[in-house]
């Protein structure tokens, strides 16, 4: 019994996540496409055995053959649909942010608790990747590290296309330090601050980069991320947990070392997708699974609007050089216990 | 279109195989089994939706509903069931060995040359790693080492059952290290020799652990494969390939780095599940694809008698004390020039 | 011709530093002593082959027989010390700091300048330690790796005696990396803050641990050093320095690599003279040709006054928790243009 | 006290060991020169202080201002100069080989056993490598790793002159490997065979590189060692002891690491130089030590005895293709039980 899935969205992320549904995921087949282009879902859909092309992303989701929505549009548009996916009662994938404003997420906060059942899981794809999965376990209890009092992390990237500015660096990057820290450390980020150091030469007008965001989790915890999007040695993303016994790392997991020149060498990944690509994989085979089962597993609504919030206040911290609280609403009991939304992201 | 497998011995490797193709490969689906035990035949097809028992392999084998089938009987039964299956004109998956002797070998490969169609591929899975497939293509090209002279391996492995002894070290550990090479320089193996390094006090008896098995390639290059197979240590699998201008090397690919106690560490491999999971789940899914296309793509017949050939010389090695020769027919054009057969493994 | 030294101060510092006057480096000999504890500096002298026991520092220095002294007295001491060697005319090894407060400090400068010669160096060893000026190198032009504009570092301690409290982890820990980065970046210390995570279970009362200290140098690079003095996995000093186009980091330096249970592991450092000895070593035999040559070439009194005014600093943004500015005079002509003063510290 | 040490041959790597003995350790000094090149011994002198220059080898060892003797000349000339030192009744460190015959080692053993006391010491100077040492110490208890059972070597040089053809790979590269596994494992070498991968490109005529050098201790170990002498990518020397529990090898000791164009890198030493630098200062310090004391400490001349025997027999293997065996005399008792010749080369 496959789950029959509906994608909104069929740009670049979307057509990627179609041929992950299709040819690496288990368990899913791909029925229903709908994209503000028509021309261009219909081209999808042509590449598709049995995919049909609805008019608008409403019209999908109320399709009786879809059984889960996929919503790849872009970050404006995220609440409309995954209202639309909570009120016919479909689980719905959305890719991150949640929404770019914490009202839209609060909005769909409020109607997934209404609909008293989680729906709606959320695009942050590093809880599923196995080194992360791995810093986990070894803070929750395999190391015996004691507790967590900092994170160091960076977040380096080769480069950034032109329209990348202003706050960008917080909403497209760090984004993904501030789910992940969240998740391994299983606390909330109460306050943050941004340091500016010098702007490199290779930057793009209107972007200051690199920089160093600084994050205190509920129990003063400090974790410490630099932002450096136009480095163009490759892209690297490193993370170290200090605890009080000892520290635990994300390793170089060189596949291979070269010998040459004069040189012992291994390479650093170009992109996140060589990168990440299987924590991609896992996380939709997870999210199908999830599907099956009817018990929702992965990074949740609340998440989602968590991270939002955080990254306002990172936001307002760029701007105002000082430090800035994160305003966070009281988590609905509906969420549960901390726990129970942690217990994800196992390597498959 | 999902392919259809029937798997005909649903052993420990079998059910493996099964849970693989169920659940982490796309594009098949298993409708069939047979074992000698018909009672864990059918209590594994009760955990499968859809999967039917038949009493033998060879009715599995003729079963209008199977397209492709898989084989993961022991050793000495794999010849019957390739055979049926190259006379049905089905695509199978051969657990390694192809056959245990020559002479079964031999015979499969005259019926696959008769049949005029590749339809055999041997379960030789680290041609599918991701870190071996790097390996290839910096030797290939990428990586301008030169040509290659000498390759370094080890083949660790933590413990091994009271029944593995005698000639096992060659025929059921080393074997993976013929084939890589062989794949790897893409020539075959001319020659072996066997040294007996003092004996572990670990080895169960009839049991001589470590070995180092040494094997000359046809344009003379030296391989040296350190097998030990009681070293508690880890399963740690280790390859090194000298050029004319450098080296490549697997590298340690750990996921994570641990500082406590005084030490910088990280962790090695379990077992061969744990470190090649990967290329199981990309080996199984390429041979899927190569169903839907009609088109053989993985390791060969020729490439099943060709280790079988060596594995022979290197047990008459470690009897003999001496260098012994490979002896290896002439290749049929039907397997075509080398390199036709070597274009497979890339990372899925 | 041996250089005759004179050791104000035999504890343990001054004893180590008389064995490796004696041991380990070539050129010099320990002719003089004195301490507070006569009795300790006779004990120290009878184990010396011809070394003199003065009544007081300021009896030695004036000695015929000592070309150079090395103070290593505790800090409140050594104005007095300092001041004295300038007035003789005599080169003097300071161990840092220069002095505890900038008033000292300021005196020392004035008092080298009106003498018209450099004869003072610092105890900042880790200018001579082979990683770190293989950094300078490759930041310098080596590698060819831009502009730097942030460096990472960690200074982690196993532990620390009880009387280590207040802002200790500042003028006795920190001061190393104020005085590093100053020489990495070849640029002075403009601000600093100093923020307080979650304070580890382990630390001493009175004692603030960790730290997170961040410094701004004067093109705008952040400098952020992670403080952890209790930290019982080891002495694990880091330290990466990230250009525009691409970092350069410590190595881990490890002789070898065990594996065992299943772990691939190497040794972190015990303490400070396991990690530093040999760039203690090279640091004597510098001062000594110094001597020998009648030119200066460590860390400067001038050096000595910047780590101390930088302490200052932090130890003002410890107290306020603000950023706080460093206060530096302008820099004497005397101690000559910045390149001048970086010109150290090659591998012996 | 200094030691008064007389050298003889002042090519470059006699002056390499006058700048050590003058400038890297301490309680020694340059007195006395010769070289059959007097007019090169006369102008080394001129750059020392008070070192004269002696008409022959022989006049030197005589003279009575000279403590010690260090004989730096090549190898054939070895046996006469040893041999007067052990008559004068001086110590003598003599660079390897101790002689190039077996014939001229013995009778510097009979020599040194009649005179009754150790003078010579090997100039095997990788026992004095930290990194060597380390692996002496996890063997021998440290890391509790059982009875070593293997040995892996790589001997790796960038390029070597026109002149170095024939036997130069076994008795000027692997010598090295032949002492250090004789000192790891504290085992006598008792067989030897040579392998001839396919030749580099690179090679000089008259000579075949790389080799692998397969050696059998005593207590059956066996140890490859892969001489490759025209690798160009750097020297490289990589050692890996087997052992019943774990493994413990050299470790790369990267003392930094670039990140830059794709690649996280560290450095391959150019040379043995760079490599071995601080092992040479070591041994030579230890070497000055045991004048003082008057007691040898380091490789003996049955260490050198031994090296010149397995050399002799891996010399007869490359030629005849086989497994030859080593001839060695029974070890006099002179030279101790085997453990009281190995504790040297302790950390400096």
């Amino acid at each position: 019994m496959s789950v029959r899935v509906g994608v909104i969205g069929v740009g670049n992320i979307g057509q990627e996540h179609i041929r992950r549904l299709t040819r690496a995921v288990s368990g899913a087949q791909v029925v229903a496409l709908a994209d503000v282009d028509s021309a261009r879902a219909e081209a999808v859909a042509s590449g598709l055995s049995g995919a049909r092309v609805h008019p608008t992303g409403q019209d999908l989701i109320r399709a009786d053959d879809v059984d889960g929505v996929v919503v790849a549009t872009w970050g404006p548009t995220h609440e409309e649909y995954v209202l639309a996916a909570i009120e016919a009662g479909k689980p719905v994938f959305c890719e991150k942010p949640l929404a770019p404003t914490v009202d839209e997420c609060l909005r769909i906060l409020d109607a997934e608790v209404a609909r008293g059942r989680r729906l709606v899981q959320v695009g942050f794809n590093r809880r599923y990747d196995g080194a992360y999965s791995a810093m986990k376990a070894a803070i929750s209890n395999d190391a015996a590290l004691g507790t967590p009092l900092m994170v160091h992390c960076a977040h380096r990237n080769q480069d950034v296309p032109p329209h990348y500015t202003g706050g960008m660096p917080i909403t497209d990057t760090a984004i993904h330090e501030i789910d992940i820290v969240r998740w391994l450390l299983d606390q909330e980020i109460v306050a943050a601050r941004v340091l500016k150091p010098r702007r490199t030469s290779r930057a793009h007008a209107n972007l200051q980069d690199p920089l160093i965001v600084i994050m205190e989790m509920t129990d003063g915890a400090i974790v410490d991320v630099e932002v450096f999007v136009t480095l163009p040695y490759g892209y690297d993303i490193r993370c170290e947990v200090v605890c009080e016994l000892g520290t635990v790392a994300l390793g170089d997991g060189s596949p291979i070392v070269l010998r040459k020149d004069g040189m012992r060498s291994d390479h650093v990944p170009n992109d996140f997708q060589e990168r990440f690509v299987r924590a991609y994989d896992t996380e939709f085979q997870e999210w199908v699974d999830s599907v099956v089962s009817g018990q929702a597993t992965g990074p949740s609504a609340w998440d989602g609007y968590a991270a939002t919030a955080v990254a306002d206040a990172c936001l307002a911290a760029l701007d105002s050089g000082q430090r800035e609280m994160v305003q966070l609403k009281e988590r609905p009991r509906f969420y549960g216990p901390r726990e129970a939304l942690t217990a994800v992201g196992g390597a498959r």
